[in-house]
């Protein structure tokens, strides 16, 4: 297994563990789990492959992600209950599944050859809407549209960050740690110490 | 028209009854009638279709689905009101249509030579889309994610039993009967005597 | 620029609009803006490239309209709090922005040489998704759902006129025009003086 495929099964990893999560919160039983684990574990690299058309869908080709989200859910089933507080836990396992699942599109997408642009928004549609399609079915406000918390601006300035290293030295693995260390330390900045781009503030009603 | 034609359009009427229903309970005009049965009835096969690649689409290689649709939305603005719940004769619909949906996205996958998990996968995929695209767009609590009730284990037993039976007897007939009866069975037990599988319970706070 | 680009850019200018105003109902940052503009401004056209496998998606094979998406972010990141009411003015722009888009989806099905069913549909998918993302994605109620206004019924009516001024005029512009008129004075009139369908009523519960 090279380092990359690695990498795809870890962002699988961890955002199936959210999904079930999740699924915890609604109280569901094994199988919900495990359909709530697949979905946000698979939901941004298949939005990613039915974009570019790459055939068949990753996980149609090799199903080891399946494996990999069923696993999870059912670790998750029978454990959550150890945690103290399941939502702190899926918000941070978030943090950490969002930029290793951003690398992973930046680098599908640059091997296809893509323009720049199309590189960054395919990372940040892989890393972003498993999470946004796991929010949406579990009937939650979606993490992705909190005020004052940096998503997709981590999930951009990772995918940034790939670029301009990959652009500078000729190193894969040096572009993807970029990208992983850049992404999570926005997000993670943000959770826990309140970093953030200026918000949008409406205008104060006038007096 | 084949048996498994038939199949098909059933799948499609009954989804789109349900989708009908739905847009009742928003009190849309006749064209939103129309838009949430389509959506209905034809997500989960579409779903299916994108993820396999399958070209065209079905319903823009066989139109009929779309009348099927359209009718079954005409046929539901006129007498929902002598019903004495929707929301119960919606509930019910989907429970029926479930099955025999399953059984389509199933058949189709194992059509395409697809792997075991890829095919299980398919049948819960067209199985559960239409109906979880129905309950987003028409912003209500997913069926599929209502605790203690089965729906994706529903769906995933009746994928299994296709696979058995088709393993052990070779008739097609045979196994889509197994299909639809077990998934029918489960979730209308599920619905009527409670049936279920243990679900996820969160530690009692400490006194 | 043909008339035609001309029309696509315009599309997904004024659906970018709307998406930037959800994003400031929401406070989020200016890369959240960009994000929400861009999924409600590309994503009815996706989702018709998806179903029609038109390869590229039109944003991949020219990305100048995500160009347009994340200006119309900015513009509106820092103009918004001159508006007396945000949701009116969305609204408003999202009523500009359904016509141009049905013409759009139209046209691009037609070229493709569909049936009249999937063209009508095609225009309704174009016209409808990307108002639906935009709403699903920031929790919102959508649009499309709101009892007695018309929203579908527009999008339908305006393909039709499109479909039926093609084939009594060799006018493409014409047929693009009636289009356009048709969906938005149907969509204005029932914003403003409450044009309607008959809705669907419930029985009224039994004295």
């Amino acid at each position: 297994m090279t380092v990359l495929t690695a990498l795809d099964y870890a962002a699988v990893l961890v955002f199936a563990l959210t999904g079930a999560l999740a699924a915890s919160r609604k109280q569901l039983d094994l199988v919900g789990f495990a359909f709530l684990a697949s979905l946000t574990a698979l939901g941004g690299g298949t939005v990613r492959d039915l974009l570019l058309d790459r055939n068949p869908v990753f996980w149609i080709a090799d199903p080891t992600p399946l494996g990999i989200a069923c696993g999870a859910a059912v670790l998750v089933f029978f454990t959550a209950h150890l945690l103290e507080s399941r939502q702190t836990v899926l918000t941070w396992l978030d943090a950490l599944a969002l930029p290793i699942a951003v690398a992973a599109g930046v680098r599908a997408a640059s091997e296809t050859g893509q323009s720049v642009p199309i590189v960054l928004i395919m990372g940040i549609a892989t890393g972003c809407f498993g999470g946004l399609l796991r929010d949406i079915v579990a009937n939650e406000v979606p993490l992705l549209i909190r005020t004052g918390k940096l998503y997709v601006t981590a999930a951009l300035t990772g995918a940034g960050a790939y670029l301009v290293v990959e652009a500078l030295w000729p190193s894969e693995a040096l572009a993807l740690a970029a990208c992983i260390v850049t992404c999570f330390a926005l997000r993670a900045g943000s959770l826990r110490y309140g970093w953030g781009l200026p918000v949008y503030k409406p205008r104060p009603p006038r007096g």
